[in-house]
This record gives structure tokens, sequence and C-alpha cells, in this order.
């Protein structure tokens, strides 16, 4: 590779980073702007339905109660985020903080999508799909390209393929196990130290997580009795990231082709 | 194309479809065994919480209320699609009756999971691991094969590409547009009328169902208070199948050439 394009091509990946990161940024900030005054509202509405509840349950008979859990949009309201547990401080609290906006922002260009923080204006949900429009691209082009400079190596990849050699599949067992034991094992064992989730919880979260299924029922740093270190949810942040790229960058019609020949199929 | 090669495509894809629904009736079996029982005992434990409240409501001061709600896992519940309003005839309807499990089993090998529904005994979610290692990759293969035989145009893709001729962009213009009006438009009018969401709801619900995002806010068939005709599910499935089809089978290096042209970027 001559120098010069050498050069270009880090400065082209440099751009690209800055312009990632930018891009997300931009996007968790209009998010925030859109969302947190709507979120503000309906936890104020929440409070007040509980305060008038709280007020009159004494009077309430049986009956009534049924009805004020069915009209009062309790379970929409949980099932929203807003929990209608605790003292007043919470409203003040809001789930659109900029850490969350910006987890946010990448949970949508990734496509994992998990859902428990949702935009609920028309204004957040248009912009979501405009966002999502140009930013899955974007994250697509972005794996394919930080971490790994496999600009080589990809040229060989797309040459026509005959038999592997040993040596390839060798090479491509030791890539494929060590990013498992590295974006897998390693950090179902992490969440399970973290979370106090149970092994196997560990590694179904790990892969609802990276396959970019993303349920949204298991979530990092969220657990209200739990004391996590500066900088978890940004580690985990990077996990994803690396985890992702990871998968990207994985020879897939290589493998495909290895695991035919071990199946004895031609 | 010579005659038995035809026949053994021809094969091959009718093997490949079959295989495809096989994979997904059995996974839809498979979490149905596994989940229906805890979700039983989930059910039946809200309801004896709701009963033992509804009993000592009169005397409970408000202290205890808060206390109640707090440790009654009530906001768990219904996080987890357990509602606890209603009468009992409730907890004889699984969540995991067999459409349901097979509308899960579809949102995981396509990677939207909504998250709805999700597996919470560990042999189910172990099994929804092992599940989306292999039914991934198959959904992948299903979709470019489905639909569209496109075995010759693809050869042609993979050409190295020169300049784009104006025919084959207006080719490529007409695939966009016809997609997006079949595949986004016109599903998100139809949402409009069936579920009664705003139009930018409808796009919103179109956009994240065939990015793969899947928040699970949206869910079509879930309004206890509508009428949906008969196999209105089963429609919205063909709709999602043939839109993933169409976005798995849009030439996206062309597309992000012709992009590229159309801005002077070269
Ligand atoms: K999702
Ligand atoms: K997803």
């Amino acid at each position: 590779v001559p120098p010069r394009a050498m050069c270009s091509g880090k400065l082209q990946t440099g751009l690209l980073v800055a312009g990632y990161f930018v891009y997300l940024l931009v996007g968790a900030a209009v998010f925030q702007a859109l969302e947190r005054t709507a979120e503000k509202q309906q936890k104020m509405a929440a409070a007040q339905m509980k305060e008038a509840f709280l007020q009159n349950f004494t009077h309430l008979t049986v009956a009534e109660i049924e009805q004020f859990m069915k009209v009062s949009n309790l379970t929409e309201a949980i099932q929203n985020g807003v929990y209608p547990v605790g003292n007043e401080s919470q409203i003040e609290k809001s789930n659109w903080d900029f850490s969350n906006s910006f987890f946010f922002a990448g949970t949508v260009v990734s496509t994992i999508g998990y859902g428990t923080l949702r935009p609920k204006t028309a204004g957040g949900q248009i912009f979501c799909v405009f966002f999502a429009l140009f930013g899955i691209p974007l994250n697509i082009v972005f794996l394919h390209r930080v971490g790994l400079n496999r600009q080589g190596s990809s040229r060989k990849d797309r040459q026509k393929m005959g038999c592997i050699l040993p040596n390839k599949f060798l090479t491509l067992l030791f890539f494929l196990v060590t990013g498992m034991l590295v974006f897998l094992c390693l950090p179902s064992l992490f969440f399970h130290i973290t979370e106090g989730w149970s092994y196997s919880e560990g590694i179904y979260f790990a892969f609802i997580t990276l396959s970019t299924i993303g349920f949204g029922d298991y979530v990092v740093g969220k657990q209200p009795d739990r004391n996590y270190f500066s900088y978890y949810r940004t580690l985990v942040a990077i996990w994803i990231l690396f985890g992702l790229a990871w998968i990207a960058l994985l020879p897939w019609p290589l493998t495909a082709q290895s695991t035919l020949e071990m199946l004895c199929v031609r």
C-alpha cells in the first residue's frame, strides 16, 4: 500500500468515527428535546391519579377499585416506564436524560431496539424513522471500518473460493472460538457478577444483544438495589460495539462453506 | 439454464420453504411447552395477590398500600404481560398459545424481537439462543430465495461496477419507489384503518418492524376493544416476510453508488 493512500485511508477512518459519534450525539439531543416534556406530563398525570386514589381509597368499594385500575391507565403507565410507587422526586428524574438518550440512539442505529425507552410523541417517532434511515447504513459502514483494518483480507475473501486449506480453516476456527470467549463467555461471567443474573441468563442477554434481537427483558445497570461502578454502561457499550464489529467482520461465506464441508455436504 | 438444473433449483427452493416453516413450527411447539407452565404459575400468583389485597383493603393504611405495591411485584407482573385486572378466566387464556408462539419464533429468526412475549424459564432462554443461532442464518437464506428468483441478476450485481447506465438507474428507482409504496405507505394506511393509529404512527410501526428494530411499543391485533377480521395477523406476517425479502433483495451496493453519484461524490 503506498503511503499516500494509507494516510488518506486513516483520515477517512478518522472522519467516519468522528461523524458516527457526532451523529449519535446530535440524535440523542434531538430525542431528548422532543420526548422529555411529554414524559414529564405523563409522570405528573400518574402521580395525580395515585394521589386521588390514596385520598379516596377508604371510601372505595371493591368494584370501584377494579374500575379504577381499568380506566386509570395504570397498566399503560407502568408499561411506558412510569412507576407510580415512591415519592415525588421521581417525577424530576427523567428517563430521557442525555446518557439514556445516547444509549437509545445507539439501540436504534444498531437495530437492537430494546424498547425500554421509546419515542411517544409524533415528532419523536417521525424523527426516529429518519434517524434510523441514515443511521443504520452509517452504523454498518462504521462496524466494517472500526477496530480491524481488514482492507487486504476482505479482497481475498471475495476471490472465487475453492477448497478451503486446512490453514485457513484453523485461522477461521481461532477467530470464531476467541471471539466467542471474548464477546460471549467472558461478558456472561461479568454480568453474572455485576447484575446477579444466573450464568445462563448472562449468556441469554449477551446473545440476544449481539444478535440484535434485543427483547429488552434484561437491560444492564437498571436494578435500583445494586451498586454499579462508574463507567459500567460505557464499558457495556464498548462491548456491544466491538461484539457487533466482530460479527460483521466474520467471513460468513467462508464459515458457511467450512460448516458444509465439515458436514460432508458438497 | 438447462431444464435439469432448473428442476433441481425448484426442488431446492421447495425444500428450503418447507424446512423453514417446519423449523418455525417445531420452535413454536418447544417454546410453548417450556413457557406455558411458568406463565400460568405467575398468573395464579398475581391473582392470589390481588385477592388478598381486595379482601384486606378497607383495613389498610396509605403507607401499607404503598408498601404493598412496592413488594407485590405488581409492576413486574404488568411488565411481564400479566394484567391483574378483570376476572379469573384470564388465567386460563395463555399468552403462549400456538399462534403467539409461532409469531414469537418468527420475531426471533428475523431479529425483530418485539419483546412483548419473552421466554422466562432458563430452559426457554437457552433454547431461544440455539433456536436463533440456526434460525437467523436460515431466515437470511430463505429471504434471498423466496418470492423472487433472482439467480441471474444477482450474478450480474457481483460484476465489477462501472458507471451506472441511466436505464439501470431507472430500474433501481422503480424497484425502490414501488417497494416503498407497497411495503410502507399502503400498510401504514391499512394500519391506520384497522388499528385506529394516526398515519404517522402507522409509518412508524411499519418502519420499526421492517428495519428489524422492533421496539414492541406498537403491535398488531392486540387492542381488546377492536374487532379484527380473521387471518389479520396472517396477512401482517406475509407483509413482514415479503417486506424483509424486498429489503434483502435491494441491490445495496448499487443503491449506495447511485446515491453517491446523485450527490456528485466520486
Ligand atoms: K427489539
Ligand atoms: K431488534
